[in-house]
């Protein structure tokens, strides 16, 4: 089986693949634990990935018995991209960008990564990565309203909230849910113009807020990243 | 003539009305300013508002020949406030709602006020303000992308920028940017299956950004909230 691992500050996240199918999929806190499950689990190829953590970062405790790779934009990727500048690409929308064409291929694509910010990437049918948008994650616009004014208060967003809110804080989850709502929609109608049968796929931990609540047909795929990340490894390995 | 005075934190915006006519406007950022100001114009009757401030803290060497009165949610009103927390309404909301009556009477109105936040209004034609929505305003998203992020710079607004982002700062620009049109484009759209005939009123130092961009047919009118101060001061004065 090979390995690929979602490197954050605060988690791992660990897809364990047989060819392009996920078999596994651990989260953890702790790095210990993490090395345990990997050397556990006899790995032939290794894909680390991490938007905070340089390579050297990374413990060496690990035993791969092909080989292991580190994800960034020099790395050869199943995607072309045409970035201005790549070096500033994070690798998780990189990810996401290579799960697309994998779990639907042959097609234009748009992502919707739904997390802490709101990435979209578009991706053309000749694999072609053209970059797309970053906007403020639902929690991140709570947060921004709580702290950048002096009288608004901190709240976590709730489901279908009214569309006329009739309080601050029905008024602060209409503005960001429903707004949120209304952007993707928007978006989404923007790109149909230029890529008229795009399909659109969603993921990040935020997805449930959209999924049913996107006009347009759409695919949610939670291991949208990690797919993407073994996309990468299988080029790489030459598999 | 009456004062209407709008009384921020680092402005104090001033607007001069004989009857429903607004005839002088400044904005001050000098407390000492704005009180020769006033006291060389021999003002009648004077309507304060302020968002920061509490009615002990304004100047006390203005001079009014008529009455006075400061902005709360207790003044008597031109419309009826069907809010749950109207103690948490803030007056900037209030005055922006009797400011559409004003310039848009006798029709369901929207108020799009474009500034720090992205604060909504719905009015109907029978002068029941119903409350709305707040969302982070266009800096407020580039400031908390930065700022709750390690890696995205600081950036500020540009207007129409590409829907596809081919670099970390064009991709924020149309999140934040073309994100926020579509936004307020869907929204317009929900509120006019509730009120077909409503007019979007828009307003806030923001404006620029929409009003070329809505879909909807729309007034944009800058003083609307001197305008609204006005509409209180005049329904106190009893004119």
């Amino acid at each position: 089986m090979n390995a690929v691992i979602d490197y954050g500050n605060s988690r791992i996240k660990v897809g364990l693949f047989e060819n392009s199918e996920l078999r596994k999929k651990e989260t953890f806190s702790e790095e210990k634990d993490f090395i345990s499950f990997i050397n556990d689990n006899s790995i032939a190829n290794l894909l680390v990935s991490s938007v905070t953590k340089a390579e050297h970062d990374l413990p060496k405790e690990i035993h791969v018995e092909g080989n292991r790779y580190f994800l960034t934009h020099t790395l050869p990727l199943p995607v072309t991209i045409k970035y201005k500048t790549p070096e500033t690409l994070g690798v998780d929308r990189i990810a996401a960008a290579c799960g697309a064409v994998a779990v639907m291929p042959d097609r234009d694509l748009l992502v919707i990564d739904a997390g802490t910010c709101v990435n979209i990437e578009c991706i053309d049918r000749e694999l072609t990565y053209h970059g797309g948008s970053i906007a403020p994650g639902i929690k991140m616009r709570f947060d921004a309203m709580h702290q950048f004014t002096s009288r608004l208060p901190l709240i976590s967003a709730k489901a279908d909230p009214d569309l006329i809110g009739a309080s601050t804080e029905e008024c602060m989850q209409s503005g960001v849910v429903n707004g949120m709502l209304a952007e993707v929609n928007g978006i989404i109608d923007l790109y149909k113009r230029i890529y008229p049968n795009m399909g659109v796929i969603l993921c990040g931990g935020d997805s449930s807020f959209f999924e049913n609540n996107v006009k347009h047909p759409i695919f949610v795929a939670p291991d949208l990243v990690l797919i993407g990340l073994n996309r990468i490894l299988l080029h790489n390995v030459g598999l």
